[in-house]
């Protein structure tokens, strides 16, 4: 039995952040696919587990923890990796995961989800989310336009955050060539050893067919 | 000069979290009119303060803190009122101020800035954004019906964080009611000595009539 159980599936980008985490830090862990195309999360038996009804789920030493804020600031204390050095870079990333929550993967998540998963959406809705995912967009671009990190001179969990969806522009609908800061944090953080695209690090991809 | 100094207006829940949390503690504070109706958050100057182009700012000692959850986080330590017993209480008011930033206020914020403050917006989008705040009221009303406070025995900044927005039913188009357990867990908030909801705590209410 591996050390870490991550519940998630392929194209959760919030379990992507924790996934991520794991993976990077080398970590001895195992996905638990979770079958949230089939109603899963909305099953009686996961809010049990979780009453927010939420991917991802890390289990370690006997223990859940839910939400994938509270996932990596657990994880980055356990692993000993990508952590705040002082009180200071410990707001600072936590601002971080709070507009990501808030805004940046929120309006970005739900934009790709609108566009892949819920094809009936109405075009109005789809552009709500569209409009206000580039506002994220601008604001983390100017961020990094003269820095390397989204907190500090290292990779944090702040940018393990942050990067939960980006690498599914074209489900998105981004180029990211028009937020080259943001194009460029991307490329970097995929150039780590170790790095992995969502669709190859969880269970679940491709989709079945419909029907099948 | 007061101690603590808050840049805020009537109308953001948001700032509301930042302000009750002052005002609850007994804090020396005093509030900075933000004028988000006429585009300041939008404004350079603002950006220069805070890149993400929000309310509430926290002046305290020389130090700008924002993202209302940093703010809850520096003021329940500066204060002592208010925090987590342990790492575990820690993570638990984490995880709901995550919750709270990604859904149940993000969602019914946005529902009641649409219904009020953007009447031009296509009911489409309004009824999303209705859906999924219910879906957020209905997870908040499940944790708090066995229990009267979000963490733990006692207020905390989870409550101060989930409050924001709550006071406003009649924008929002919402009957406690239908959620008992989120009426009672407010009107316990709204016991507690020196309360004010936040039309009477903030300024900036009511609005100027239009074209005046």
């Amino acid at each position: 039995m591996s050390e870490y159980t991550l519940y998630c599936f392929a194209q959760s980008g919030n379990a992507y952040k924790a996934a991520l985490t794991l993976e990077l830090a080398g970590a001895d862990w195992t996905p638990r696919f979770v079958d949230f195309f089939n109603g899963e999360t909305r099953a009686p038996a996961y809010r049990e587990i979780n009453v927010m009804g939420e991917v991802p789920i890390l289990e370690h030493q006997g223990r859940r923890y839910s939400q994938s804020g509270v996932i990596l600031d657990y994880l980055t204390e356990a692993l000993g990796k990508f952590g705040p050095l002082d009180a200071e870079e410990r707001r600072e990333i936590l601002r971080w995961w709070l507009f990501d929550n808030h805004k940046f993967t929120s309006f970005t998540a739900t934009l790709r989800y609108l566009r892949n998963f819920a094809p009936a959406t109405p075009s109005a809705v789809v552009e709500t989310f569209r409009a206000r995912a580039e506002g994220a967009w601008k604001v983390l671009n100017a961020h990094l336009s003269n820095r390397e990190w989204v907190v500090g001179q290292r990779l944090t969990s702040a940018d393990l955050s942050l990067c939960g969806y980006v690498y599914f522009a074209d489900e998105i609908g981004v180029d990211w060539n028009d937020y080259p800061a943001i194009r460029d944090w991307s490329q970097r953080i995929a150039a780590l050893p170790r790095w992995k695209h969502p669709y190859d690090l969880m269970p679940g991809h491709p989709l079945p067919a419909k029907g099948a």
